[in-house]
């Protein structure tokens, strides 16, 4: 059993390789829920969404969220009523958002509407919300804190960023199955996600960081930074506002904790070797996923040194020993 | 100021002539609510959309409802999530789902959310929901009591009609504004509607019958039966087992305590001059409505024969006396 943090773009893509090379039977995804939204007076989650397209082969590659070959024709409609129109929410995607919807004011829990979504959609994978309870990524700027999707899409990530935080994370639990699929699982893996809007949130949720600490399997994280820069969105500024260095030294800072494993770009070779002074394990490889190929290799490497480094080092049980002296 | 009872569909084809033939501004539509549904947790109010898209210019006219020129891929999704399809919600028409259903989730009344919606959408005419409370068409079938929507559009009204109810009517006040419509407009117009669950429910929120008997103005009805046989719809069946004959004679039942003009097909001239016979004032026309040309020319036709009857007959001040002395 694998357990995959994520968020939704780069985590989307990462776990479209996963799932070519592993049975998707086998993966467990905790998901950021730290964007969600009321849109249209609809409970959105972007991230789980898009988590849920990629494992039921719904999702739009080429925009990397929605519904493949969706049409926006009530959103068009709610612009002529005057509604806002800023957050992308296609004819076929709306399906989901009412689903959902119905299923929360119906009373479910946020983890059993997505399970009931994912077994509609045929998703063989287990896919966790975080939490059931509401944590909201506050982004501070100088025109106000915003939501993360008023941010990030809204304004299209163009003001500068003073703080983030994750408003309602501290009287946040972990969604059932989330502590024992991280403590459990035989590889912890994190996406290539933003490191403070996407698993800052996840981290966040009391007693996630902490199973991390005692998680049994071995950690990775694959660097959506290459060079100075992210692969894709607002990783950089985020991680800068966050006193985290936009570079592979900063991913490796945000989860100093209980890495394992570093998985960075073959670009990154020079700082690699830098990190691994520090004593983490840090691995090169191709990380940019352009084609199903390319998804699917990176997933399948990250596994292989997810293994090579099971095969070369200290038994299981020590790991945890190893992971709590580093502890602040 | 002209008063309009109205239901969808044929209402919608009546309304759709009016505002041909007279300035929309002068008319105020009390709409029968009593078809609204919660459909896929939104809620849904069948004949005030039918009434807002046709004022608004936006109907189907080839469907007779919904939005023209719309799709209907969100109804695909929610199919494919297993949701239930049979009512027909396109993705333009959605957006005025939504919009209702979050003004009323904000603690809007339903006129004030219908109010919103057209000042949005550029309607002129007043359209105005017959109640505020939750007022239930429901019909009595073998396989048991459903729904109006399930009856008409789920089933098809293939069901045998034991009876007809409007659940929760006795408790229902009608809409701010109702009475005061209804009571001082200079004529009211009873569209071609369903004269048992389309116009029934209106009259069954407690005050609007007393209004009718006691209105200024003249109240006409259009019939929405030619011959034995309704132009479009189950109005026949349900008219019978609401113990009316489907005859221009079950409309004029119907409507006995306060009509002054019943308006029937040309088709139906011999019925009308045996109707004639009752005292009550009955005008022959086209009532098919086809063409842009058949609306217009109904609308047309319709106010003529109001105007001509108020030229001809006593003065306003005995109306109300006359109708009285109709009461049961």
């Amino acid at each position: 059993m694998i357990c995959v943090l994520s968020g939704g773009t780069g985590g989307a893509k990462f776990v479209d390789g996963l799932r070519q090379v592993m049975p998707a039977e086998e993966i467990t995804l905790v998901v950021n829920t730290g964007d969600d939204l009321l849109w249209w007076g609809l409970y959105v989650s972007p991230d789980i969404d898009s988590i849920t397209y990629v494992l039921s082969g719904m999702l739009s590659r080429e925009r990397g969220w929605g519904v493949k070959g969706d049409t926006f024709l009530c959103l068009q409609a709610m612009g002529q009523l005057g509604e806002p129109t800023w957050f992308h929410t296609g004819d076929r995607d709306l399906a989901m958002h009412l689903l959902r919807s119905r299923l929360l004011a119906e009373g479910k829990t946020l983890s059993e509407a997505t399970a009931v979504i994912s077994q509609k959609l045929g998703v063989k994978a287990r896919v966790l919300p975080m939490s059931n309870s509401r944590v909201e990524t506050r982004v501070d700027t100088p025109i106000g804190e915003l939501s993360f999707e008023e941010y990030f899409v809204q304004r299209w990530y163009q003001d500068p960023v003073k703080s983030v935080r994750f408003a309602g994370a501290s009287d946040a639990e972990p969604a059932p199955g989330v502590i024992d699929a991280i403590t459990n699982a035989d590889a912890v893996l994190i996406a290539p996600s933003n490191p403070v809007t996407s698993i800052g949130p996840i981290l966040a949720v009391p007693g996630i960081h902490d199973a991390l600490l005692h998680a049994r399997g071995k950690i990775a994280a694959v660097s959506p930074i290459v060079g100075n820069a992210p692969v894709a969105g607002p990783a950089g500024i985020l991680m800068e506002a966050h006193g985290l260095p936009s570079s592979i030294a900063g991913v490796a800072q945000a989860y100093e904790d209980f890495l394992d494993i570093l998985i960075c770009d073959t670009r990154d070779s020079r700082a690699a070797e830098a990190l691994r002074q520090t004593g983490l394990r840090v691995q090169c490889t191709q990380t940019i996923m352009r084609s199903a190929e390319d998804k699917a290799a990176l997933a399948r490497e990250t596994l292989s040194f997810v293994t090579a480094s099971l095969l070369r080092e200290e038994p299981a049980s020590d790991t945890s020993f190893r992971r709590l002296d580093r502890q602040p």
